[in-house]
Parts: C-alpha cells; structure tokens; sequence
C-alpha cells in the first residue's frame, strides 16, 4: 500500500498539487507514512510513530495529558481555515492545556479521521501545521492514527513534563489573590467576526483566529512564580474564570478598564458595529493564558493584572453579575 | 448547563430510560457531569477529569502513549453493538496496545464526539463499558473531551508504566526465534461474520467480536520473559506480523498446524461454509498479543508457539507465500 502510494508520487513528482491524490489513493499505510516523513522525531520520543504504541520521556515521574477533539464544521470550515492552519490550531490548544498546568509539552499524539476524496496534501499540510506548531512549543509528534469517517475530525493528545513543579490546578484561588493573563483576549473571536462578515482587515485578527499563538512558556512561569490556580482560555474569559471560581470556592473580580487597549480590536470592532469587550470577555480560542497569584507577587510584564479574587462565588465584571451562558457549549 | 441536567434527572428520576433524554438535553458540561460520575478515579491519577489536563503517576520516568480512532460505521454500527460493548472496545484495544510494549496500562483520555441526538444512556452506558475495560486492565479513565458531530467517533489514548522493563518494540526478533501468542485469534472476525448472518450461535464467538478481551498481563510478561519483538494482532495476524517482519529485517514463518483448533470456530465455520483459518490468520480485533522470544526459552502455558523467524523477509503460513493484503486498510 505504501508502494502504491510511492508510485503515484512518483508519477506526480514534479506536479504533486495538480495531480488530485486523494488520501484513498495513498491508501492508510502511505498516508501514515507521508505524514510521518513530514513529523520529525523530538527529544522527548524513545519510540516514536510505527510501533504499538510510542515510549515517552517522562522525567518528572508524573505526565501531564489532556485530549481535545476538533470536527469539520463545528470547530473548523475547511473554505475559511488552510489545513496547515487547523493543524497549528489543533496543536495549539492542546499544548495551551498542558502549559495552563505548569508543565513543559512533550508530545502529541495525532488522531485524524477523513473522508477518503481529501486531496493528500490536505492531509500533508495538516501534518505540516502540526508540526510546526509543536516545535513552538518544544514538542513533536509521537503517534496517532488515522481512520476513514465522512467528515474530518482531529483528535489530539498532548503529554507534559513538570519538571520537579507542582502542578496549578483550577482549585487553589484564595480571597486577595491577583487575577493576570499571559497572552491576547479577544482576537480570535474578532478574527472570525471578520471572516464571517468577509473581511480581511485587520490581518493580525483573522491570523490570530486561524493560528493562534499561546504563550506556553508563560505557564510555567507562573508555577515558579507561585501562581494558586491557572486554566488556559478556550471557552471565553468569564465562562472559563466560571471554572476557576467554582473550584476554588471563591468569587472572581474582572475589572474591564484593565483588559489593555488593543487598537486592532478597536478597529474591528468599530468595521463591524460590535462589542469589542464582548470579544475579550466570551470570545474562546486565544488560548491566553489566566493565573491568580499571591497578594503581592510581583510579576513580569507579560503577565497583566486585570482582577482579583475575592469571598464569594461566580465571577464578577466591573462589580456586576457576570454574563451567564455566554461561552460555548457544543450541544447549544 | 449542569443544572439543566439536574432538572432534567430529577424529572425523569423513576423513568430515566424511558424519558429519552437525549445528549443535547445534558448539554456539553452535564453530560461531561454525567459521565464523570460513571468513571471512578483510579490510582495512577493525581489530577483527573475537571481540569485543564490530567496528572498521571509515570514512576518509570518514561510513559508508553498510544491512541486509537473508532467511528461510527467503520468500526462499529450502533444496531450490532450496544454502547457497553463499544466502551469496551474502545478500551480494549488501546489497553492492547500499550501491554504490547511489555507496559501496564495506567490511564484512558476519551474523546465522544456525537450527535446531540443519541440518547443520554447511549454515552453513559459507552462510559461504563469504558469503566469496566480499563478496570480489568487496571487502569481508569483519567480525562477527555466531548463534542457535537454528524457521526458517533471515539478517540481514546492510552498510557502506560514499563516499571524499569525495555519497551518490547516490533524491531527486535532474530532469526531461530519462537513465535508466540497470547490470547484468541479468529473469534472476533467469527462473531462478526455470524453476527452478519443474522447469526447468535455459537455466542461466545459473538461476545468474542462485541467486547474482546485481551490478555493485557500477557504482555509484561512476554517482557520479562525477554520477547524479542512483540505486536497486538489487531488487523489480522498475517498482515501484523508482516509488521514485526519488516521492522526487524526478517522473515517469520506461520504453521497453521500450531494455530490451536477452536472448536467453537469450526463450528462457526461448519454453520457459515466459511474458512476457520481464513479468520484466524486476518480476522483482527481479538487483540491477542504475538511475541517472537530467544530459541530454547521456557513458555508458560497462555503463550503457545505457532511459529519461527528465520532470515529473509515477509511472512510465510505454512512454507508458501503470505496472503498479501489480506488485513483491514481504512481507505480501501
């Protein structure tokens, strides 16, 4: 099977886009060995892809893993995102997980289900982004599968070291804590406001949404800065606070007039007619990174200020009730 | 989200099953709720389901990592397999995977994408066979991720301890090596092929095809009884140890004389005019273990020898050429 597909590539050679390959054509042994010749092996990898499974370094003797699916059409069109561009967003928020943590990503591991008429370098240029992103954030991919479905969905698994840290849980937020974020709010959700109105102005907010860049190494940065609680924005800052608030048992204070100015978010948000804070406060997919920390820590500039916590329950914005149900449920 | 779930239970309390309470009816977060508390915690977890990601004892200081896809009309139909049955395979043959590295299961990641139609007991009883599966490998359900979808797919990682043992990877077997199995061959593809004459008898070959059960100790063992190679036969025995030839440089030679008569597999074979050793050498999804081990080293009674590596390449049953392109390719 992988000789048909060498064949066909072969044939193709110098006119490998113009040659319509499907994922079929490859068949399951070529497409695991195209995109595996595009997956460099990292450091972190003893067995890598093509046995039963792949052998990770683990040094810390703890492994951090979290798992996130993305499926064509609920979280990406493939009209409006290049394929590279999911695979870099499908890294993205994986790693995001394993650094909200305070840990180090290792490894991914790389499901991919796709309907057979894919053109291959779809399936290649996914693979691309991957990897790309991956080695971002120090990582590489180590394993997976691949199965035929009738629509394309991605399932990753990203593995963590902490490194001798404790890890920052969603539980240990005290009363006088500072809140911070590490990373941009907002940019996504404008990006694809944009996308969906058929803009392409500002550039940065429609790249923001198509590869969003989190700041991995700001996780562990807080671990070793004493940060009580960390969770990584996917959902919406409020929903995702929400989180933070309900297991710590505690209230979280956003203070809006702190959230930093974004002259590009203020532009778009001026093309568009919308809420440029409503972006900063539901809009998922940046991937920030927000952190409480001890009364008093004095933190380095990347991390910004923008609440507090307090007594209570729920999250607060500006002193008022928070805006409920606002983030995304995928069954709503 | 949780709450709406709540009401809903309460309202349907005496008559959960017959309320048709369907997955959108949870919403994202209960049924995230609901299945969580159908996943006992196990002792390899110090952070579980609920947080950004998962911590996972790794007292090896490596982790052995693998993930498999299952999607709704290529590995299972909903009309043949009950969700317990699904949860267990899911299980089963990641669990599979990780004891075919010489490695102890530790923890799942589960990714459900559904659509929000099925019925809510359709999740819950897929997470009590989940349950149930990684209970008998010893290992838990650890974390995951749920999301809407046009079909039912289930991703699941495994993760695994070597506890101070070398990874038994498929490169390793040396020609005069034993060829071992563990486990049963052909049941699965029997129960499937029955099941697909509308069949029910003989049910042990049918249960053999809805919830498999791997010999997951098996494979620790063949590691300290220093197995060469080792693979979980999983698309077919031919087509696997073609796996384990062609990682190794060597030829490894089947005698079907060796392949240990199933009597329940003639008689399926009898009802159906079928070809008993046709199932036994590419029927997959038993997860039976195949380890090559030095000459002259002393078996226990599970592993029975069906076979010998010799210098060469590919496979041979019974001295004549493999039956190529005999196993499962999800594309063709």
């Amino acid at each position: 099977m992988a000789d048909g597909w060498m064949a066909a590539r072969q044939a193709a050679e110098a006119d490998w886009r113009g040659a319509h390959i499907t994922v079929a054509d490859l068949g399951e042994f070529g497409l695991i060995a195209a995109m595996k010749a595009l997956l460099p092996a990292g450091t972190a990898q003893l067995v890598g892809i093509g046995d039963d499974a792949a052998v990770i370094r683990a040094p810390d003797a703890r492994v951090v893993a979290t798992m996130d699916l993305l499926v064509e059409g609920r979280h990406f069109r493939r009209d409006w995102s290049a394929a590279f561009d999911v695979g870099c967003k499908a890294a993205a928020q994986n790693l995001a997980d394993i650094a909200a943590m305070g840990a180090v990503p290792t490894v991914l591991l790389v499901g991919f289900a796709t309907p057979g008429d894919v053109p291959a370098d779809w399936a290649l240029d996914l693979a691309r982004g991957l990897a790309q992103e991956a080695a971002r954030a120090g990582a590489s991919v180590a394993g997976g599968d691949v199965s035929s479905a009738e629509a394309i969905m991605i399932a990753v698994t990203a593995l963590g070291d902490l490194a001798g840290r404790e890890p920052v849980t969603r539980g240990g937020a005290r009363p006088g804590d500072q809140l911070a974020i590490a990373g941009v709010l907002g940019r996504s959700a404008a990006g694809l406001a944009l996308l969906k109105a058929g803009l392409a102005e500002p550039a940065v907010l429609v790249a923001a949404h198509q590869r969003p860049q989190p700041p991995y190494d700001a996780g562990p940065q807080a671990a070793d800065l004493g940060a009580t609680a960390m969770i990584d924005v996917s959902d919406g800052l409020a929903q995702d606070l929400g989180h933070v608030a309900a297991a710590s048992g505690v209230r979280i204070d956003i203070d809006t007039t702190r959230l930093a100015g974004d002259p590009q978010l203020a532009a778009a948000a001026s093309a568009l007619g919308a809420d440029r804070l409503g972006w900063a406060l539901t809009g998922g997919e940046d991937h920030a990174l927000a952190a409480t920390f001890p009364p008093g820590t004095e933190l380095p500039a990347r991390w910004s200020v923008i609440g507090a916590v307090a007594a209570g329950r729920g999250v607060r914005v500006d002193g008022g009730s928070s805006p409920t149900h606002s983030g995304w449920d995928h069954f709503r």
